[in-house]
């Protein structure tokens, strides 16, 4: 019987070998989708965005720096403040108090996309400097933000966010006229390096 | 000679577990390179940019927001529109009609960035919302857009789209003057969830 | 004792099975941590950014074309420049002097994004379009710039760097004033296709 069992190894092992390196082969990078996603990091922060009204210059986080041909960069425009590019660094905090202290910065813009209701488009980075995170996190993304909960992207991250990438959830948590709202961030990591 | 085959054996075993579960080396994360490249998902639309020129506020999806010192938010600048801003919200089609139903919002921006030729850089997101599609793919890259074709990144995706990337290659199917464009856009996503 | 052996085999080789292919589990897209990384791909740049100032029209590669509500577009803004959005197509060449022949072009915008300190945000493409490098390398992130190294992501890729992902670290090389500067550009590449 020992012939026979040796070639059933043999052919066992050839299999094995096989499944074991053919893996680059020309077919696409269909990664395998586990149901569902469990993110490899789960982080959540709000951070809050206090608008440049003319009045507040000594609070203001962001300020209108475009606007369309019938605004101006003091006060949003009409139709929904399509147009309005709004540059802004803003201070991220682990809850949602205003006056808590930040535990890094929220840094870069959005411009307000659409004439009929309220959306915008973001692209920004959380600038970590503490003992606890160092690094930036990127985003980029179409804001819905009349919608309760929105996705964007996160396109890439440096220092303890190195390479990462994964999906970010925003939820307007608070706001008040058109000057100060608050933002929650569900930071959830499908690429950890 | 049944000791001699079991060494034979326990080398190959040691050399297929080896081979098996050596795996995480500090070597680079090089990709297998499939010759050629197969996108996992292949799309096509088209999409309609109708800029406002100060007449057509009706019909208009897309305004000058941002413009170079020689410039205004009306007319498009003179050395290739060098330094406008240009933010829109574009119905995307499945054909070249501007007229079909739209399935979904080409929302972002561009700026016209080259004083001799004109080139824009692009960051969007396409909007999904219908039964078919629901999520959102963003863009970002250089757009030489006097080339026939040129191809920008598919940076990630949210819903349907969650966490793709990919390769987007942009043809200008038409224009009209200074006010009206149709881009058809092909979507070569590579990695696929 | 032939018995005893094949059991043995059969669960080592159950073992290796379970190993081998039980990688599409459900688990966390939790890549291999090479100690350190190494990059798959390395490049080194220079590019050049000259600003237009009201007087240097031929030589300027870059414009204000957004500014706070304080501000004007022929003069960055005080309080760090906070709301300038610039546009920029500046050439980029292999050593720091801006008169050797450009191999490509930087193409994108960047926004001052702090009252306090000296930060912007950048979203722009390296541009390629020679015998020894074609297609684009897009790149996005926040620049602490009064620090002496900062990282930004790189997002993506197309021809010669197709769907490429890494860090980009930037160092100042020289300014002159607020007209001229020049960014040395380390691209570390980790996803290489």
């Amino acid at each position: 019987m020992e012939p026979n069992k040796g070639l059933v190894s043999a052919l066992f092992l050839f299999f094995l070998l096989h499944a074991t390196m053919a893996s680059p082969t020309p077919k696409p990078h269909i990664k395998p989708r586990p149901p569902p996603h469990h993110p490899c990091r789960h982080l959540t922060f709000y951070f809050h965005d206090i608008i440049f009204n003319g009045k507040n210059s000594k609070n203001a986080t962001a300020a209108i720096v475009g606007s369309p041909p019938w605004g101006n960069r003091t006060i949003l425009a009409g139709q929904s403040h399509f147009g309005n590019l709004v540059v802004f660094d803003d201070p991220i905090t682990l809850d949602n108090n205003l006056h808590s202290a930040p535990v890094g910065r929220a840094q870069g813009f959005y411009i307000y996309d659409r004439k009929d209701i309220f959306t915008a488009w973001l692209g920004f980075s959380f600038v970590f400097n503490s003992t606890q995170h160092r690094g930036s996190i990127n985003f980029a993304g179409a804001d819905p933000l009349m919608n309760k909960t929105r996705d964007i992207s996160i396109i890439g991250g440096t220092g303890d966010f190195f390479m990462t990438r994964g999906v970010a959830t925003l939820e307007t948590d608070a706001f008040e006229g058109e000057v100060y709202f608050r933002l929650r961030v569900d930071i959830k990591l499908y690429e950890c390096w």
